[in-house]
């Protein structure tokens, strides 16, 4: 699919512009990466001042380099780099990575210069990664073309990062580690290829079993969503958002130049597209090793053997918390432990087989867990012991290890009597930690994957009896406006089918009363005045008129009184609406993330909304499954169904109402924000209305 | 204070019975240990069947071996123990620790042996460390009784553990990682000493500047509470408490034999006594070493110096979520700055110097950075740079940090390339880590203690106007009682001075008018029964009776209904009660915890209590800010203090509410739970009233 991409990972031969000869330049780096990791394409240095560099003939002008080239990398001072980018597209070249900083992340100059040199990658079809990156890695093909000092082992992770930093220290760090990469990519500035792109393309590359990914933005939201929900299907995603805080936003904003969508947007795009994501490094490649080595568990329950209490104790704490359970073993299972092991052993899981364990007692209860039905996946402890030999448990668990279907993790706690042991594990593509708290967070979000990746895939449908000629007619009445009150968004709610509580519009008492007749008594009166934002704080609102004479009464006092409170207020009229029923008021809402589009929100209405942030949010277009995950994500959720003796509400109707707005803003763009509040839920089955609303639009200010 | 523990850690002389010659067995490596790390003291093996072991001469019984010796380490088989112990007891030692297992661990057999030990030790004025431990260990005086290889750098964190493993696997970890120990205690089954014990002990060993303890189980809570806030005046206390969740108690229960409290108090008591909790055994000893070698924040100002903007943004998300802020720079530094560094560098915080930043330029940042007023603490990043030499820039920062009054701490991302920098920090005493996250955390921790560090001392006080005989010829009329209900526990909280809405017992239709008229139309009616606990469910009460009339009716109405309904129910009559005025409702509880006493809890009234667990606990007795302090830590503590034009409602009145419930919990042990709920706020100066309430005794069942 994006098999444009392949040259930047397996090019035929790649040029390197900008190559010195001068070891203490990160261009002469670049290349000795180039040529000693193995890679068998052509490497040809280009720099006009030298004759040849490492042994390669160095050419002095890329439409010289002989065939194969089909991959530039560009390490020359930001100026001249779009001279470099049209030499090279006249050459045929239709892949470049630029090194170079100077771009947009050093002000509007640089981000010119970055604009000249996208123009002439699209006029030549070429693409680009950068500027301001550190390039990319296959240890597959041997391809290097960053200046890191040495590569990680080989393995089926591949990691997308947006900070060559992190990039680079995380290698630094991951060399020996048991973390095997497959490929990695620095984005830097990201003028052409993105994020996204790359996780497209590895996507289809066969020897990424895992796509890592640390990231501060994401600038095309909907695509990502997009993308990443076909992509978890084969193969988990497990990234790192930086600037989740405020304050982190702030340091990522000031690094990159670009603007960090909400927090909000981000999570709930991660979770509607399986993204698995991760607090910290070390968390991010844990679970992504995990993932690369062990098989997926078939559910949430897990065996721990063990040779001491307190590390199961921790181990138990961490498995709680991510959401996972100690299993149960069966009674065969137990009676072969009893029967096999030290008799004060513990036969219930934690297996506590006491610090005398032997190495063939952890083969025999590691295995024993593996077969049990009850158990989705073991975690193995060992602390040392002065007189049991930590490697040769090592052993052991990696030869019980090989024929098992089910996700096999150790924590050896310690580091000088377990050195050999790692490397045992290492070998054998064993997950080992050092203390057991990590196990939690790996499992949870192993076992977080596999129920995605088991799930039936559903495209989000569009509801039916959604008018959008209907809306745009009213949308162009309106096009000064820039916010709509009640009785002008209900117009708009309703020509997308949703339900409100029914009303009128009446421009004086007689009108008022006639519709207080249709819809019958008692009734509500609220105020219309495209001025007038928060009827109720200026008393704009009366409840349960329910005679002709309290109405005509009270429309003369409410115009009355509101002409002298507020002299230059345009009174239109009022709405006439039917008394409420009793149910449970909740709220729907929907802000236009820069990024991501339309972001739904769902919570509990009144002031507990504020009080608790019992919200929770979906970037649209949502499935009904969102839309009902959504629901649950908040305690209203329970609330609403059946907490407590109270009847189940109209799950249904809520959900009808939320991906009736969500299509409305995927529709048009216009709307900034939409709000119904309260929306009124009645117990199953009987509906939901919108009691109020009100929509802002991006016109007008 | 606790000077009978210094024998554990500084002996003049020490025996250790049961010493093998055999290498292979645990009792050899003691030996080995107890003279291969400088002690200075008299070591004398015991063992009958040998004549020297490692070159020491071997006595065949305790009572034989010569003077200094005031500690025996025992290692025979657990039927042999209390005749040893006798043995010590008679020779005039008065500490001993039993490293071997096969007490209360190994079931009721053993927890009788173990009995029968610590009696002995009673009888003979000992104090015993153990049985089924690990030892203990000083690094100032060269003391080690513990079979572990290796020990630890020397420093000033002393760890308590509960867990032998969890310590041996710590120290295996530790060796030559830059945290340095005073001291190590591993206390077993805690026969008699316990956490308490050793934590106060090492509150006055001059070598300890910080205490880090493992905890599974603190038995006497009450102690414990009194003891730690003691301690935390002077230096800091870190724990990680295994068991947090229900499956983790599962795993810690099984392991100790003794019964994990309930999660509440433990976090109850840590917030009171300023002791810093950890999440896992890392954070322990990160948090644990920075309080050990770095001054404390005075305020929670970090400045970050870095030469990457992506570890940057890590970190300032986790300095945000661990409720720190990034300092705002003073023009003056941001001016300095910006005439030394880079012009591209960014000058605001986080510091970016960018790739290129040389050491002299970490030196200067960093510099800057420390002097500026605004900022209390800071961190330095590198991320290797192909020409920068990251242990130069360790120098540069070492040698800033010596002068510096505020916390230098640093993170360097990799491994490869900072082996030699981190060796560097390591002997500076500046904690390095290897992921920007570690910093908030351990800077979250820092900036706690050093708050609670410099709070004004209040010891809790209690209320005027309680009066115990009443409440004890109270309970004493209801011996045989389980539950106390509405009536019934209003004398009760009444004769401790909580404000009770006006009422009053009435057995017949006259006394209910006769009450209902004192008291004021319109008023309520509640069944007293003590039978009947939950009134409302049955229709026993009825709110809002207006008249005489609409009393005896009401009464008459009740009396027949619940007759028939609930024939076996003794109906004693009816409360009258005046009807609430307006305000917030809330609810009060006091819950007895096996282990720590009276825990109290406040929260919301209502279905949100439940569907939004918003409480929070303490253990009794609380100051008046550990109970204003709870309040803020709950939702409702901001409704009540004018969330969204709410009146401020009036917190003195609860907390007079929650201190003088928890003064009769501590008083009269018998009462099991209470709770009032609710109880209604009235606005500021208009106190709190018992709307209803309840009380739960041990005895009957």
């Amino acid at each position: 699919m994006r098999s444009d991409l392949r040259p930047f990972f397996a090019p035929a031969g790649v040029a390197l512009i900008g190559a010195s000869d001068n070891p203490s330049k990160l261009s002469h780096g670049i290349l000795k990466n180039m040529i000693s990791y193995g890679y068998q394409g052509a490497v040809y240095p280009v720099n006009p001042k030298a004759k040849s560099i490492l042994g390669l003939t160095c050419y002095p002008d890329i439409r010289q380099v002989p065939d194969p080239v089909d991959l530039a990398v560009i390490i020359i001072p930001a100026p001249a780099v779009p001279e470099a980018l049209e030499a090279c597209g006249e050459r045929g070249v239709h892949a470049a990575i630029i090194i170079s900083g100077g771009f947009k992340e050093v002000g509007p100059e640089g981000a010119a210069l970055e604009k000249i040199c996208l123009e002439i990658a699209r006029k030549h079809h070429m693409r680009l990664i950068g500027p301001n990156c550190v390039g990319t890695l296959n240890l597959y093909t041997g391809l290097n073309t960053t200046f890191i000092q040495g590569v990680p082992a080989r393995g089926g992770i591949s990691f997308v990062s947006q900070s060559g930093a992190v990039g680079g220290g995380v290698i630094d760090y991951l060399r020996n580690k048991g973390v095997g990469f497959a490929a990695f990519a620095s984005l830097g500035n990201e003028a052409d290829i993105t994020e996204t792109d790359v996780i497209e393309y590895l996507a289809t590359d066969p020897d990424t079993r895992v796509i890592a990914a640390y990231v501060e933005s994401i600038r095309d939201g909907q695509r990502f969503l997009r993308i990443a929900r076909e992509v978890t299907r084969q193969k988990p995603i497990i990234l790192l958002k930086a600037g989740r805080t405020e304050a982190g936003a702030r340091a990522v904003s000031s690094h990159t130049g670009s603007l960090a969508g909400a927090n909000e947007a981000y999570r709930a795009a991660f979770i509607q597209s399986g993204v698995i994501e991760a607090n910290t490094v070390a968390e991010l490649f844990e679970i992504a090793t995990a993932l690369d080595t062990q098989p997926l568990p078939q559910g949430p329950r897990i065996a721990i053997v063990t040779n001491a209490g307190g590390p199961a104790a921790l181990a138990s704490d961490s498995l709680a918390s991510h959401g996972l359970k100690l299993a149960t073993l069966v009674e065969d299972t137990r009676q072969a432990l009893r029967t096999h092991l030290n008799p004060a052993a513990q036969v219930d899981n934690p297996i506590d087989m006491l610090g005398g364990a032997e190495p063939h007692d952890y083969a025999f209860a590691l295995n024993q867990a593996l077969q049990d039905p009850n158990v989705d996946a073991t975690l193995t402890i060992l602390v040392p012991q002065a007189l049991v030999d930590p490697a040769e448990v090592a052993r052991q668990i990696a030869q019980v290890a090989q024929s098992a279907a089910k996700p096999v993790l150790t924590c050896f706690m310690g580091e000088h009597s377990v050195g050999q042991a790692r490397e045992i594990l290492r070998r054998a593509g064993i997950p080992m930690y050092t203390f057991p708290e990590s196990a939690g967070y790996v499992l949870g979000a192993m076992q977080r994957y596999a129920k995605w990746h088991q799930r039936t895939w559903v495209e989000p449908t569009r509801p039916e009896g959604c008018q959008p000629e209907k809306v745009a007619a009213i949308l162009s009445q309106f096009a000064s406006r820039r916010v709509l009150g009640e009785a002008e968004s209900r117009l708009v709610l309703d020509a997308y089918g949703v339900s409100l509580i029914p009303g009128a519009l009446a421009r004086n008492a007689e009108e008022a009363v006639e519709a207080a007749e249709r819809l019958g008594f008692p009734v509500v009166m609220k105020v219309v005045s495209p001025q007038i934002l928060h009827k109720s704080d200026v008393g704009g609102i009366r409840l349960n008129l329910k005679s002709p004479g309290e109405v005509r009464e009270a429309f003369s006092e409410m115009m009355t009184r509101l002409q002298s409170l507020l002299p230059h207020a345009d009174l239109e009229g009022v709405l006439i609406e039917a008394m409420a029923p009793a149910g449970h008021e909740v709220i729907i809402g929907m802000r236009r993330d820069p990024n991501f589009g339309p972001v739904m929100m769902f919570g509990l209405g009144g002031i507990y909304v504020e009080l608790f942030r019992d919200v929770a949010f979906r970037v649209a277009p949502l499935t009904h499954d969102d839309a009902l995950e959504m629901i649950f994500e908040t305690r209203a959720g329970r609330l609403l169904s059946g907490f407590r003796n109270q009847p189940t509400a109209d799950l249904e109707a809520i959900l009808d109402a939320i991906l009736r707005l969500s299509h409305l803003a995927l529709d048009f763009p216009e709307i900034q924000e939409a709000e119904i509040n309260p929306l009124l839920v009645r117990p199953k089955g009987g509906g939901a209305v919108a009691l109020d609303c009100r929509i802002l639009l991006e016109n007008g200010m």
